[in-house]
């Protein structure tokens, strides 16, 4: 992989876009960062631990600042499947049943009673949601972006996002795919059309320094 | 109120609207007849025993013909509440908070395993849910609309289901409002806009000849 | 119609809503005022010379302040028509075919070159266009809406605004519609339940007042 | 490439995701295939002829069978642009302004009268425009696409298709990128989530068994 990484890098190196730049008002999103994804014991596990760790330091430094904070989950109901395409292509979404284990947020990343929590059925955040209106009422201007994986359901959230007219500021160290290869090319296209891929230091010295 | 009606009506009935039609695939849509608003101990009761009666009916006959059926509840967290507007007009649906009682689908309406259940928390049962594409799926062309109150979330979903591209037929015995006066209105301007008015008698007509 | 509108409003007096305030950023929105609604040699044309009038004076005063403002026009090529639903209810829409004088602006309503003109084919001004992510990007939370016609584009455009998470104020003498009726119970919806109707001397004052 | 090709197809065969499999009711969605793009005397001009090419021939074969046809445009004001983050990351977009030669469908690819025109904003040619609405009027399943980029418009046109209910048909040879490793990742990506990568020949093939 390392000397496919890099081809891959130099390939892309050749035009880079121009940074997008983060706002005023950031909120922080974590998406599908469930039990269903995260524990060992469900079929749909991945391995997240370096990125649900680093998220949970990032959420800590979010609560510092009192930013909106939003989680997803992802839960359907058997009828729910039968109008969903996407299941056609991941059949094992179906053990993200509403009201199992699996829906809830990982135990390490505990949501606040303020926190918004969306309940998703797709791969983007905003798609089927009331998201973009309920951070337009909060004046959101920036979203950093945490979860997984970085190829579904968050490069489909950064979409949207930027589309919508939030930032969307992918903390690298705090989403993966289940492929290095996958996570390295979607974080490369995004950086090219629909936001910045920043580090997690990035990301805390910016929201420290909010006043 | 029945010399307001007629007079109302006769102001109307001046330039009447072509009517839309019904397709081949309906699906019937129940809007908000949940224990919030039906059940005497909510603060926010109304008085709908008859159009529950009435859509009570209505499921019948659907089922029947194995329709597929959608359900509407309201339901929020607290952060929903701070990201809503319509919350600044209508503070009472606080009292509709995800995991109440309130949040249930009226006790004799009891949806089935296989019903679409939509959490809305705004009018539309549209607006920031993945009901249009749910019934695209299922090749739905047409929707039967019964629920509360017409002049809220009767009336917006119904501009939302022709808008996008669903014939929405108001079952009048089935949708009421805590004015006859509003509901007397907003079933006109549907009628000249957006969709047919038709009768309970229509309806179950309608759907016992289907196939 | 005097005794009936005394009537009316005493019938809705009973029972009113908050006012939902404004915010500190608005827009101006004016919907629908072309040449194809507001031009006597049109088919569809009705009578809107005051509300014109009015908000001629109210877009003077926006512009002095620099606020955002955004037209809608309605176009239709022949396959939008076969498409919408909307077309079945009212079929004079034809006219408003794309590229036709009846698409452009009331002349009594210049657009500046900064200003956004949404093209539009159903009811909101909302639904099948980018309007809520640019206003977003502008950072709006509050949209003073004049136009035509108060039970159909207005009212529509009013609910999803609120859905939005922008503060709908529509400005009483700035709205019409084809008879008084229609007019006045849709103003008394949208205080009810979805934004604040103002009055011409309100919005001017609350304009002037913006630092 | 030839060995980077390789390396990337070898590390994603591991884990196949199911055929999303063809609906009864396709459409042809061919994607910003615009002189903007497609021109050598445009600023944004790649290359696309064999693309282009085989999009027409494709174009030819759905005319026969009568296919709802969607040509994607974008165009933008200045107004526009001002509330776009996109044109932050791709500045050249300003080339595409409303009115200009660059905003027309590539002359190879000409539409007839009653092809639909999606004017767009943004990547996807869901978002900010009525295609979902009119596609469902028009009872179409399954969406064959083409265009570029692959990695831009083309993947977020698809995602939102299968979001939307629409099963997407990538179209091998009509689709295309800036480089080859963009297009292959993405294509991937797409089999992997989203729907189905095909070739020209399966395409033509299922089109005319169409009845």
């Amino acid at each position: 992989m390392t000397d496919l990484r890099k081809e891959i890098e130099l390939h892309y190196a050749a035009s880079p876009a121009p940074r997008m730049g983060m706002g005023d008002n950031p909120a922080l999103l974590i998406v599908d960062f469930v039990e269903g994804f995260t524990n060992t014991n469900s079929p749909l596990a991945g391995s997240w631990d370096k990125e649900v760790t680093y998220t949970a330091k990032l959420l800590e430094v979010a609560r510092e600042k009192e930013l909106p904070i939003v989680f997803t989950t992802v839960e359907f109901d058997e009828s729910d499947l039968k109008t969903n395409l996407l299941y056609l292509k991941t059949p094992g979404i179906k053990t993200l049943i509403k009201g199992s284990d699996f829906t809830r947020i990982d135990h390490r990343l505990v949501p606040d009673k303020g926190n918004l929590i969306i309940s998703k059925k797709y791969g983007s955040a905003f798609f089927g949601t009331p998201l973009a209106a309920q951070l337009h009422v909060l004046n959101i201007d920036t979203i950093f972006i945490s979860g997984c994986v970085t190829s579904g359901c968050v490069r489909a959230s950064a979409v949207d996002a930027a589309q919508s007219g939030f930032r969307p500021m992918v903390v690298r160290e705090t989403v993966g795919d289940r492929s290095e290869l996958a996570n390295l090319t979607n974080l490369i296209d995004i950086e090219q059309r629909y936001g910045d891929v920043i580090s997690f230091t990035q990301a805390c010295q910016y929201i420290r320094s909010l006043k």
